[in-house]
């Protein structure tokens, strides 16, 4: 400790928002160097190099071979695929001396897929995962927490090559044990959920979730084992309902009733229902959107769903990419004079109407439902509107809020809600890159056929955040044997030499079995040093006190709490037997 | 082989200009992304991780701490030092999403200064050395010969931190022993070298040069055992000459002589000297080329220099650093009505005259020297011109080119030049950085002193091609142990099914032995293996093949061709001794 580059902090970053990231600055792991951009320190890196290590030793068990592709890439291939301009402000893009046009990878598919273009050819070479652990580049638009949401960071990424489906599915198969077993030994407490595979493109993919009230996404579970990332939840759509002895429309004069709350009031007192009141679940709510698509190009988008529903902003972001929405404005209203605020109805949208304005629907708008919706006039409202009858959407957006409570689509039970970190996700890629790319090798039949493959990402960098949020508490860092960067540390706290030089020979003897020991040799009171130490958060920690006089000393254990006293004798041993975990 | 990611090339990458790049290319160790930009195949990676290993193990040998600091960095610190701008257009630069400025790191002494400042405060805290191994960005002008001179690639860089001069000359030489030890480990051919530190600022530094004929590194050596690279090399000054009783000077009309060559066959037809014909020696050349300072500012410079030696451009490079110099243009002499082409003369130069074009001389041109040289007017030149009688230069430029036998600085003998490639460099920064971003720290005396730091680096992905470049041949890559991606190669090239099984046997006895074993179990022919083993150039082979029906099996060695027989029932031993070095 005393030669250690190091130093521990008393006080919280003032950017700290998650126990981990306040920790991990303050134990002196990692230091910002810019909004979302990270230094390692010793401590940090050592974790880091765990859990590289861990994550190395798992692809190679499955076969998947190592390369490392660079992080400065040329434009064309993600020209080839459309993300250079599908990424937007993510990507960061730079020009070199030429002005040739460069940037940061933030996913390698079109690099690797070119590899693989480049030297293989044959269905026997087949199949094929390759992985990196790499620095990746993103510019977030709002960087936040520590490692867990940085602009530069450390990925594993891998992907697989096959000729066919079911080659595919041994792949995609064998990457998500690989994924179980490194989480198993990182000690996350981790979900496997449905995720939507977003602006990748692709079919099936899994979200590895490590719980965490801190956590950026939310999921869902339901009793009978169903579990998705909130984008991925898909709302069952009810049986079209009989419409024919439905009513004619009839306008409501609702002046005012700008919400759905106001118009469910209006609505119980001047047409009460005989059955029941009427709630929020009976009224059309139609919100509107700018949608901005990858080109620039923009245009309204307007979403019916259910009054007592709110569109969920991240189900619809991952909907519409790789567009993205922005405010409708009120500008935007004044260049749109179909649509008026509070009061718009769907009778004057969809592709084929005079307006010509998107119209989209929550899944729940089936055909044959009558609804209480805008009258597209201010104070007015119309009741009876039936969906198939009265209007027509031009689809189905799946993006309302998920609820407490919402039946499973799978029908395994009520969901609830949780959060979580991103760690790991899997992804079935299919054929997109190695079609936009060429990817094709000759089969057993001499014939071109065209790759399919999976893409597969760990966050490294954010892993050792995760841990930390995951095993920390209101004293700092807890690490896990399999992470700590030392196994031991060794405090001498007792005022005579005696102490420090008993503290010395027990950190050489464990440095001979092998046993990394982080010796606190400071002339520094012993309350500094086990504060230090419970920030650390080394797993064992050895006090070479006032019981030193007696022979003993004592072993504590940091996630616990738990000391013990050990004659000095036998401390050695019982430290490695704790370590090897015999 | 039939699973692992390669292919052998029977051509040469078109821009191969020198054996390591071809080599590695054909051999499907590294393959190009962009120009001077390469990825990583599994076979180079593994070369990169050893290389990587012995550095980080001599590093922490000297007490060296890793850290890692990110690669994408912000402005501030470089514009701090100047180094923003300095860098010209070798620096990426690049905005995000916000238009801040950033820049891919080519280098971190300002990162590094920082970190220490906001965590150290103490003389007590000091000595320290920190270091990182990491990938670093520069836009050379001609990235060429692969990874030898590369824009992304991969640099242990470290920077020691001292409170007095002794503290930094003996972590300089802690790391000059560390270097040591790295480069006999690589087993490379080098040389220590005196050299200037260029942009870096700062006084003593050394460089570790590979010896190789494609070296972009000219140095020079003396059999009294000076040695350095050839823009450290310093000209000794001779004793000035009286000059009390040299003629005045006087006009040669000399129509056509713009060239030395011309001028000296004048001077010996029209004024023989008594005691040896005129040389070049005798006259003074006079170039001009225009310094364009970092802030894009222009000024003509001209250099004095005997008119036997011409100017070396990269001494003239490292000496104008971190300026830069551009050949002078018709349009700039007539913008300079002073200089006429072909006849310049110091008489109208220097800052103190009417011109007031900057002039400066080689070290041999001292006081009271006799020269020939232009009188400032086209078919004119003068005789007798003595310098500090008729023209006084505004200081000196050490920047002729150095010559086979030219005497060394320190009188150890005639100089002999050799060309290499820079591998490692160790400067003495001093408090240069230190002062620029305000280090300082409290001394024993509770006075606030400002730092003094070294900086040192080693080129690691480019030491990967420079052990290629000492160690291969016509056959293609030959490592050394210590970096061979595997121990031995194994090739079974018997026909039946006998001979790869008894190669998966040893593969798999190796392998228990800690062995790493690359097993060519393809259907290929035998010429093909062996030409595949002899480009790939694991250090050791065994050949399964048309002997083993009697019991042999054959070893070879790929540095010497050496082959020997051995019965297959010993091979494992043998091959295990050979590896271990009994």
């Amino acid at each position: 400790m005393s030669s250690l580059f190091v130093r521990t902090l008393r006080e919280d970053p003032a950017d700290a928002e998650v126990p981990s990231h306040r920790w991990l600055v303050r134990a002196g792991y990692i230091r910002r160097a810019a909004p979302g951009i990270y230094t390692w320190l010793p401590l940090g890196l050592k974790v880091l190099a765990k859990v590289e290590r861990i994550v190395r030793e798992e692809m190679d068990a499955i076969g998947a071979q190592e390369v490392r592709f660079p992080a400065l890439l040329p434009r064309e291939p993600y020209e080839a695929t459309n993300r250079w301009t599908e990424y937007g402000p993510n990507l960061f893009r730079l020009q070199d001396r030429k002005g040739v046009d460069l940037l940061l990878g933030p996913t390698h598919e079109e690099m690797f897929t070119l590899l693989v273009k480049d030297l293989f050819s044959s269905y026997k070479d087949l199949p094929l995962s390759l992985y990196q652990i790499q620095t990746k580049y993103r510019d977030e638009a709002r960087p936040r927490a520590g490692l867990l949401r940085g602009r530069e960071f450390v990925m594993k990424d891998s992907y697989s090559f096959d000729v066919d489906d079911a080659g595919l599915q041994a792949s995609y198969d064998a990457h998500r044990r690989a994924y179980i077993a490194i989480f198993d030994r990182l000690g996350l407490d981790y979900v496997i959920v449905k995720a939507t595979s977003g602006a990748m493109g692709g079919s099936a993919s899994e979200e590895f979730l490590v719980l965490a009230e801190n956590g950026e996404d939310t999921f869902v579970r339901s009793p009978g084992g169903y579990a998705a990332n909130v984008e991925a939840v898909t709302t069952p759509a009810p049986a079209p309902v009989p419409f024919a002895d439905a009513p004619a429309p009839r306008p409501l004069p609702s002046p005012g009733d700008t919400t759905i709350d106001l118009l469910v009031v209006r609505l119980n007192a001047e047409l009460p229902r005989a059955d029941r009141p009427w709630t929020g679940a009976d009224t059309l709510k139609n919100v509107v959107f700018m949608l901005i698509r990858p080109d620039g190009t923009r245009e309204p988008l307007v979403i019916g769903l259910p009054g007592d529903r709110d569109v969920d902003p991240k189900r619809l972001d991952a909907a519409v990419a790789p567009a993205e929405v922005a405010p409708f404005e009120a500008e935007d209203f004044e260049r749109f004079p179909a649509l008026v605020k509070g009061y718009i109805g769907p009778q004057v949208l969809g592709a084929s109407s005079p307006s010509r304005i998107r119209y989209v629907v929550d899944p729940r708008v089936v055909t044959g439902t009558r609804w209480v919706t805008g009258a597209n006039e201010v104070d007015l409202h119309v009741v009876d509107l039936v969906a198939g009858r009265d209007f027509t959407p031009d689809g189905v957006l799946d993006v309302a809020e998920v609820r407490e409570g919402d039946p499973a689509p799978d029908g395994s039970g009520p969901l609830t809600l949780a959060r979580g970190i991103e760690m790991g996700h899997i992804f079935q890629l299919g054929r997109k890159y190695a079609e936009a790319l060429g990817l094709k090798v000759l089969d057993a039949n001499g014939k071109l056929v065209t790759v399919t493959m999976g893409s597969y990402g760990v966050g490294v960098s954010r892993a050792v955040a995760a841990v930390a949020e995951n095993t920390c508490d209101d004293k700092g860092l807890a690490w896990p044997r399999a992470l700590a960067p030392f196994d031991v540390h060794v405090l001498a706290t007792g005022k005579d030499a005696a102490a420090l030089a008993a503290a010395e020979d027990l950190a050489a003897e464990l440095a001979r079995h092998g046993i990394e020991v982080l010796l606190d040799d400071r002339k520094a009171s012993p309350g500094v040093k086990f504060t230090d130490a419970e920030l650390l958060g080394m797993p064992t920690s050895v006090v070479f006190g006032r019981r030193l006089a007696d022979g003993m000393v004592e072993v504590r254990d940091r996630a616990s709490g738990d000391r013990v006293e050990v004659p000095v004798a036998e401390v050695a041993a019982h430290l490695v037997a704790l370590v090897r975990g015999s």
